[in-house]
């Protein structure tokens, strides 16, 4: 069993971010992410990667940080007093591509890793991350395609991870005012150390490849699909329940911004255009109609 | 003095809500308000107006609200535990107005009256409420108006009313993560009593009325006023701050989402269109730059 080990994982991260870029920029066909090195005062920085006006690409940002401090602040260690005090550090990968193309989902993936040291005493870590789609327009088999995906990336790790990490991703995106998840769903998972070090970055890695195979193919198969202003304002409206999600509910957007975090990182998951109308109904034998029976949790594979 | 009785605060609402709305249709010009009423099964309602695409507003909501429970959830309570228990009435007034011209600022007002009751004892009440300017292109003069107006109808409240209810609404109204507030504010009170029941009400009486002197004479000075694409696109993108507040920050919206309040009445605030494009910068002699000098607290009037 290798030691626990932040470098190892920093550098699959920044080499994961490489992959990915390049998946998605040669997705894309026209643009390029242009790089933005940040430093932290309080220690550590990022590699922020973002993609606007592509050929697919509506903007897309894909980001490395590696953030540290001398003292876990109370607020991050209420519930783990034993914490208190420690140095730590948190790496991670956090990306979110809003497509142009209303057929082409919109899609977000994490791999993040914690450490909190203190001298003489073991280490405390955990891994979390995972995958989630969000179509305006679902196509089933694409749905069938991402969790199938998913779930085969997660055997090797046992029988029961893709169900654990699957209902947990349901549950995570879960817009309550709305009653209704953020989108289909994938793996949701945190406070991951039960396996040791090596195998859990193992599956990190498995789910950072595997969201590249679970989502090249979905833009490749919808991105030359032919759509209309009709397609593009329902994009639009449902982008709004992206950033109601976002902004009301997702921990680490919300603890990213009350912490000091980089703004500008954080809230490059928001879309580039979103709209609200009150009261917006779709017709009950629409084509809009059916995203709705796609937002309540379902067994996919 | 009168006895402390919802009714007559009802009546009022009902009124203001009717004086507002054709305030802003007769600035309009071209669209009217189209009324949705909505009853709340725990106990209530609402009389919700939204106008959209007019001459001026791209959108704006006016609505009345009167909700009522048979006993105050602990949440509602956690820091009155005096009042857990009680059977209890809240009642508002609460708009925000997106004109489509960028020279024109948002707006958004609201006056507000909370009972809490049990027989036997003394009711425990309260009002709150206020109004706040947010521009995207600021006047100096139609700034200095806006607090002018505050100013003169705190007057006959006492010295010190607009200066307090000011500074709480800077404080309110302050977007953490951006280190900026949402506009040049106004007023903002809340746990309001200290006066008893018939200068309370006299005073939301007069921010009510005050709104409607503040902003109309502003939207009939700016809605001539040509613009382009790039005021159009510099106000889509600072309309995602609008959201920003609302959704992060703002009390009344997330206790309301939380609590199990009406969705479509309370995100009425929201922009019809917002856009966020990665760490965007405003050139510093651009006329966009000027923005930045007021979104610090400063003394208008």
């Amino acid at each position: 069993m290798s030691a626990v080990n932040i470098e190892t994982v920093v550098e699959f991260l920044k080499g994961l971010q490489d992959q990915i870029c390049a998946a998605i920029e040669h997705a894309d066909g026209q643009a390029k992410f242009v790089e933005d090195n940040w430093v932290r005062p309080e220690g550590g920085g990022g590699r922020t990667r973002v993609l606007t006006n592509g050929g697919v690409v509506e903007q897309g940002g894909v980001n490395f940080s590696l953030v540290s401090g001398d003292k876990l602040p109370p607020s991050a260690s209420a519930h783990r007093p034993e914490l208190a005090g420690r140095t730590w550090k948190a790496c991670g990968v956090s990306l979110v591509i809003h497509p142009k193309n209303p057929y082409i989902p919109t899609s977000h993936a994490n791999v993040r890793f914690f450490i909190a040291e203190k001298e003489g005493e073991e280490p405390v870590w955990w891994f979390g991350g995972g995958f989630d789609l969000t179509p305006f327009y679902p196509f089933e088999e694409d749905v069938i395609h991402w969790h199938q995906t998913a779930k085969t990336l997660c055997q090797p790790f046992g029988e029961s991870v893709y169900q654990k990490n699957k209902e947990w991703c349901d549950d995570y995106f879960y817009l309550k005012h709305r009653d209704e998840t953020r989108g289909v769903g994938g793996l949701f998972f945190d406070d991951l150390n039960e396996w040791g070090f090596e195998t859990c970055l193992n599956y990190i890695k498995a789910v950072g490849s595997g969201f590249i195979d679970a989502y090249i193919p979905i833009i490749e198969k919808r991105k030359n699909k032919e759509y209309g202003e009709r397609q593009r304002q329902f994009q639009l409206y449902r982008r709004g329940r992206y950033v109601e999600f976002n902004l009301v509910f997702d921990r680490g957007t919300l603890f990213g911004l009350q912490s000091g975090g980089r703004t500008e990182s954080i809230l490059m998951s928001m879309p580039p255009l979103a709209r609200w109308e009150y009261n917006f109904q779709v017709d009950e034998s629409s084509e809009e109609h059916k995203l709705s029976q796609y937002l309540v949790p379902r067994n996919w594979v």
